[in-house]
């Protein structure tokens, strides 16, 4: 019996046929079920997973400024043009207040919209109470259940959850731009060694030379991919231009390249299993989030010790994960 | 009978005595035991934080190349000259591989060194293994407890975690600078709503007038500071230039005046309330996070049933609770 029959009363059961065969509709509103973040949608995001796991998913990340969004637009239509369909999941920094780079987003891609071989989605940061991993990555799921070849994750290259994010990819690119200022620079030092393939935008700029020989020296120097599975994978420089859309072919050969280099050495085992450490290890963090703020009544009294200051956060804490237990 | 004496054996409970009448070499070991997070530490940093709760907490907040570290050097300088002691507690989302940032701030705060009214400490983002709230803000307990007057958090304006650390503080001042690119405008909109006051930075720049009107224009249509208590404050916006030192006690009068409107109103109990939730939350997932990847070979049942697609992330991170129940 599937989950699907035992189920049928959840909601998003009856789009889970509609997600299989890549109706727009249905994943849309899927991904909507998944930041939505109710319980009564868990059985119909459970089975997406099920049906999940055969896509390519490509983390892509950079400083702000670095290029990130139009470096994705140019690659989607590379993958198109190889003739595979696209999923691009945008994590995006914008509150829900602005809406202002949710809209430029949309209005950037339009070149792409009206094909069903594209589908993207931008999440919001903020609406996403703290559950962001989980939610983009369930949008993941569900756009690979849906039958889309490769997933492009674009992400800003700063916080722990953004990082995280971009981590519970297949293949990762970091983007860097040239010209940028010395604090964006020391940021993006914290992302550089997360790189399976470095990319440099705007390599029409008169600097971009000294970005590309920065990154090879850096190669050099041994700083390179974290060891997340397909340990002897080369790390290259890719220098790309949305400008002119030079080296955007290479940037897909690259991608492609490294896939094929992990199913090659077993990597991408290694490399799921540690993704889904990492998915189950923020799922577990939402649920404690969540029952914290749904139980705040009953642990007023141990937040008066605390704010008496008669016992400490971390104390606290071993009592807070005690209660849930308890439940 | 005080926990000192309890737990004599304790690292860290010999240099109690130290952080509380402020010696520089006690304050700055006990912060490394904080980063350091063994659970030998806990009963000396447990006391700390029941000497702490007597310091004026400011977060300062704002976009890569909004002028942070040197408007936070500024202030420092106006606090010492009003002759209290400043603590300054700084997020540095670089990495230990680069050390570059770090060094950096060193270099740019050496004037304020040799005054032992100042205590300057970088906390290095990605060596806190995912902890980085906790440690900050018990970085700001062994600041607190030492007697410091103001505490000043900096940290860079993106990322659920580095927002959190900011909101744990009684102030939160978010600093805008003209001129800074599209993209990074529209992370600054995630941030602005947590302000409770707004500094403009840069402002000898000629197109700095724009960014107060905008600011201005923004609180008018009624964005402001979330709901953490002391709800009838009004948000200022305050105009600074570090170069010129232009603004800066205008911003400590700002900074002054929210902690005795908090004071005043029943605000301060709220804030710290919520701060505590928070690091009591913080520290829960800290916990949870360190079982899991002590724990790694009793899960790698669970882990394989996720990787077959048998059970879905959310079904595993709830027998994963089970699991720590039971421990």
């Amino acid at each position: 019996m599937s989950a699907k029959k035992k189920n049928k009363t959840s909601p998003g059961m009856d789009l889970v046929d509609g997600v299989l065969t890549g109706n727009v509709r249905a994943i849309a509103r899927m991904i909507s079920l998944a930041e939505a973040a109710k319980p009564e949608n868990r059985p119909a995001l459970a089975e997406i997973f099920r049906r999940a796991g055969n896509a390519h998913v490509v983390g892509i990340t950079g400083v702000p400024g670095s290029g990130k969004s139009t470096l994705v637009r140019g690659l989607a239509k590379a993958v198109r043009a190889s003739g595979r369909r696209v999923g691009i999941v945008a994590i995006d920094p914008s509150s829900p207040f602005s809406g202002g780079a949710i809209l430029g987003d949309r209005v950037r891609m339009t070149e792409l919209t009206g094909d069903d071989g594209v589908f993207i989605r931008s999440m919001a940061t903020r609406g996403a109470l703290g559950g962001l991993a989980r939610a983009s990555l369930e949008a993941v799921d569900v756009l690979d259940a849906a039958g889309f070849d490769l997933i492009l994750i674009e992400t800003v290259g700063v916080g722990q959850d953004e990082v995280d994010v971009v981590q519970a990819a297949h293949t990762v690119a970091v983007i860097s731009a040239p010209g940028l200022g010395d604090e964006i620079q020391a940021i993006k030092a914290g992302i550089l060694e997360i790189a399976d393939i470095h990319v440099v935008s705007k390599c029409d700029r008169p600097d971009a030379n000294a970005t590309i020989t920065d990154l090879k020296g850096m190669l050099t120097l041994g700083v390179r991919a974290m060891e997340m599975g397909g340990g002897d994978w080369r790390v290259s420089v890719v220098p790309t231009s949305a400008e002119t859309g030079e080296g955007i072919d290479d940037l897909l050969a690259a991608i492609d390249g490294h896939g094929r280099h992990l199913a090659d050495t077993g990597g991408l085992e290694e490399r799921r299993r540690r993704i889904l450490e990492m998915r189950v290890l923020k799922t577990a963090e939402d649920i404690i989030r969540k029952d914290f703020r749904d139980g705040r009544d009953k642990l007023s009294g141990l937040m008066d010790r605390v704010r008496e200051r008669r016992m400490d956060p971390h104390e606290a804490a071993l009592k807070l994960l005690d209660r849930i237990k308890k439940d």
